[in-house]
């Protein structure tokens, strides 16, 4: 069909990985694969083969789009199973298996709003589950149908609408299609001076439509630490019809109603365009590394910076086995990375505040640094490439994955030793090996932190998934005896639903499944995120 | 009944006004009323007189409350005439005039949220309008009802349930009732060494709750200017149920649950408590004010300020006619007012900086000040005054209000322009008079600004309000034209729904509509706020 020709054009020869993260030529090779498993007492001897898309059963469409749409829509196997799922460690591992989640039995690329409500009338029609699909970097299965095998599915990848369609210069925002990819966007923006500086580890890998769709976290530690506060406007098209919020620099009327499409994971609308709120580049900056021998005290340097009027952009706490798995530290210290820039003004008085606060609660500049080696750039590097890290693990049978949650911080020492503690007690105990359970702080707020833990244990191939599921409920229970959010900014998705319902007050869930009837009567948008079809048949 | 000696205790001698803003005793006399209107001429020779409620007609109850609920309700007219409106210049005109708005049948002070759920219930049973009620000084039509006749209304004044219930001193967080009073509220927390720090011009006479369901503006000019910024919970009673969202400094987790009922103005549900996010009293401050001759100069000078990193607490722009109201300059200067504030460093370099900014627009350090007289203390002082001018000036016939919106920095220079000539012409096409129309900028954004503006017209007694709503039609009419929210922090409330209704994008309204079916099933709270209940019908 004409549409298989519509996926987003990079310009470039690298090839998008179908079952892993990221770039298919940056995975590690074999030889690499088994070094790292060998790290990992237990694991495979050599690591599983690289899954190919015509190993797997891909069945017929079950259902056609009409002609009328045909431009837009393609039933190529390679397509659709590039679509099944997003990008989480169980959703890799189940490609290694060769059992993928459901596969889409289309994929749309529309390149208009029109065409987006014309596949959700015909979808609503015919009953067909639509996945609104960006970058399909999702790590909580937030772009994979889950429900009843008899439904068709279609997976609406918005990746064909990826322009910046205007520039306000002076205003410092654009207007910008949903479906851009991070580098795209930033290519587009780059001749105007101005720049989104939304960086999140999947920025190669996302699109702005699942940023907004998600809530995501991104480049600033502090203050704006979420998508939600760049954004002046959205556009969204829904079954029950299309709207445009204005762009206001702020208002008052009645209850924000981007805020209630930001987060809604598409199961309230499709996100196709938003203006967004811009910066000029940075030209000063200025960055630190600290280290410190308790954990403990470089919380408390954290809080009192976060609690302080300073503001970083840059704010990340290394546990100690963090910053020795990132090349940060080696010697048993936490390692505390703050950054500041800015556009207008040099920022080295407060970087000199920032490390006057650190220093008073025992932090030391720089020691554990191996002779030129910067903490900084050491993290920044092995940070983009952990995904890649965490597949190649994948391959050796291992159990590889993070996740995130946010705190008060009354909870969060607290919160932090119960998932290393159990988490880690769960995993030796599942896998007769000892686990890594490593913790970083990646945003900070007056009030709290955003903890993010990566997993490292051994495992078996024939269980992986089911090893993964069974840690991730076990600190599902910790997050939840903390009170601690199921997600700070990987969005609930599908993996994240049982959390999530138990966190969210009970008027806004009645109020959430009203507004879901209402513009999606149908049921047919993401079935499962957020709210049970069930609740909507009630 | 019991339930009048409900009302909070002030611990003050002091009376609150029923028919004009804020304490009885700060009113201006007769003669001094008569001397602002010589002012402005066309206006009466002498003030109308101060209206008594022993001259108000006021119906028996329509409604008794139950005996189990009795001690929560009382029908004294004193109260329910209190209650019958908040404060805008159209209520305090018509309560001028002799006819206030509909006086409600009961007044309740729930001390519960037991007594909240158990009103709501009794509400629900026997269709009885609920009108959510704090300080009472909505100036948009937000407290008073407007419906069917017929239908018998309950105002839920919320000043009961006025405690600091608990404090997170290291966490810099508070629970607080929702009913609280501005200076009942930092009386509270003040011991602990915290404050709020939000201090709208209705500081004395609002409350926390109030302040939530209307998405209040406080002391803050840039970054985090709402009350939302600041709200890390809310507790909701609903006629569909209570629930608490938890405490958490930012999640990912779902669209914002708290988003959905700050500035749900009591038509979703009736907000209890809430934990606030507090700060640490600053203890450096510093301040500027600076004279320009130009505004244009002027509004780009506070775009540079605002689009920089400096934040400044304070950053007011008052335009030549506000600035010599409030005593700021004499000269035809327009008035920048600078402040910087922080618990933690001295601020003078950013003051310094922000300085810079503004003389590199033109803006000049205190040339207009007459001796030692201090634009920041002049205009502060007068600001807290103002209502109750207004007040002097309603008594003389005149018009006197205020209104604000919020836009985008391609539109700011055209929309204060257009307002200041079309409500200008207005003004003077009805009174014969010409009239002033200032503006100050409150809040301002890298984005846009929030421009805020004055009327000051001759009036005659007999059309004062037919006039004002007439020159708001116009000034609405501008708004909409330059795509300028209807409000920026003074609510839609009812007086605003024609524009918010513009405003509104439709998705955003379905959503709303059906999630206030789902929470207010029976349409009892605030009917006609956001929602229409014929919405709901259909």
């Amino acid at each position: 069909m004409a549409g298989a020709t519509r996926t987003t054009t990079h310009h470039t020869a690298r090839t998008r990985s179908w079952w892993g993260w990221g770039w298919a030529d940056a995975h590690p090779d074999d030889a690499e694969c088994t070094a790292m498993g060998a790290l990992l007492p237990g694991t495979l001897a050599r690591p599983l083969p690289v899954p190919r898309i015509s190993d797997l059963r891909i069945d017929r469409p079950a259902v056609e789009a009409p002609r009328s749409l045909s431009g837009a829509v393609t039933a190529d196997p390679a397509a659709r199973a590039a679509h099944a799922m997003g990008k989480a460690y169980r959703d890799v591992v189940r490609a290694l298996h060769g059992r993928p989640g459901r596969i889409p039995d289309l994929v749309a690329h529309p390149e208009s709003d029109r065409e987006v409500a014309d596949l959700l009338e015909w979808a609503g029609e015919h009953g067909v589950a639509v996945i609104p699909f960006g970058g399909g970097s999702s790590v909580s299965g937030g772009v994979e149908y889950r429900g009843d095998r008899h439904r068709a599915v279609l997976s609406m990848d918005l990746t064909a609408m990826n322009r910046v369609l205007e520039v306000d210069v002076a205003g410092r925002a654009a207007r910008i299609q949903a479906g851009v990819l991070g580098p795209s966007l930033e290519d587009q923006l780059r001749p105007h001076g101005l720049t989104l500086r939304h960086f999140p580890q999947s920025f190669e890998f996302s699109t702005l439509g699942g940023w907004l769709a998600t809530r995501a976290g991104g480049h600033y530690a502090t203050v704006h630490t979420h998508i939600d506060d760049f954004t002046q406007s959205l556009r969204v098209v829904t079954p029950a019809g299309a709207g445009t919020s204005w762009r206001l620099p702020a208002s008052g009327a009645g209850p924000s109603p981007d805020r209630l499409f930001l987060g809604s994971e598409g199961a309230l609308g499709v996100i196709t365009e938003a203006w967004m709120r811009l910066r000029e580049r940075p030209v000063h900056k200025a960055s630190a590394a600290l280290d410190f021998e308790s954990f403990a005290a470089a919380l408390e340097a954290v809080r009192a910076i976060a609690g302080s009027d300073l503001a970083p952009a840059n704010c990340r706490l290394l546990d100690s086995g963090e910053a020795a798995l990132s090349g940060a530290s080696q010697d048993g210290s936490s390692v505390l990375v703050l950054g500041f820039e800015s556009a207008d003004f040099p920022v080295d008085t407060r970087l000199e505040q920032a490390v006057g606060l650190a220093r008073a609660h025992g932090g030391r500049i720089g020691e554990s640094r191996d002779g030129g080696r910067d903490a900084v750039g050491a993290w920044r590097s092995a940070f983009l490439r952990m995904p890649y890290l965490r597949d190649g693990l994948a391959r050796m049978g291992a159990i590889a994955e993070t996740f995130e949650t946010a705190a008060t911080w009354d909870r969060v020492p607290g919160l932090i030793d119960a998932v290393r503690t159990e988490v880690g007690a769960a995993a030796l105990k599942a896998t007769g090996h000892p686990a890594l359970v490593n913790c970083r702080l990646t945003h900070v707020y007056p009030d709290g932190a955003a903890p993010y833990f990566t997993v490292l244990a051994a495992g078996r191939p024939d269980d992986q998934v089911a090893v993964w599921d069974h840690l991730k409920e076990v600190a599902g229970e910790v997050l939840h005896r903390h009170r601690a959010t199921i997600t700070h900014h990987h969005a609930v998705g599908r993996d994240h639903r049982p959390g999530y319902d138990l966190q969210r007050p009970e008027p806004f869930a009645l109020a959430l499944r009203a507004a879901k009837g209402a513009l999606d009567p149908h049921g047919i948008l993401n079935p499962g995120v957020l709210v049970d079809l069930v609740d909507l048949v009630d």
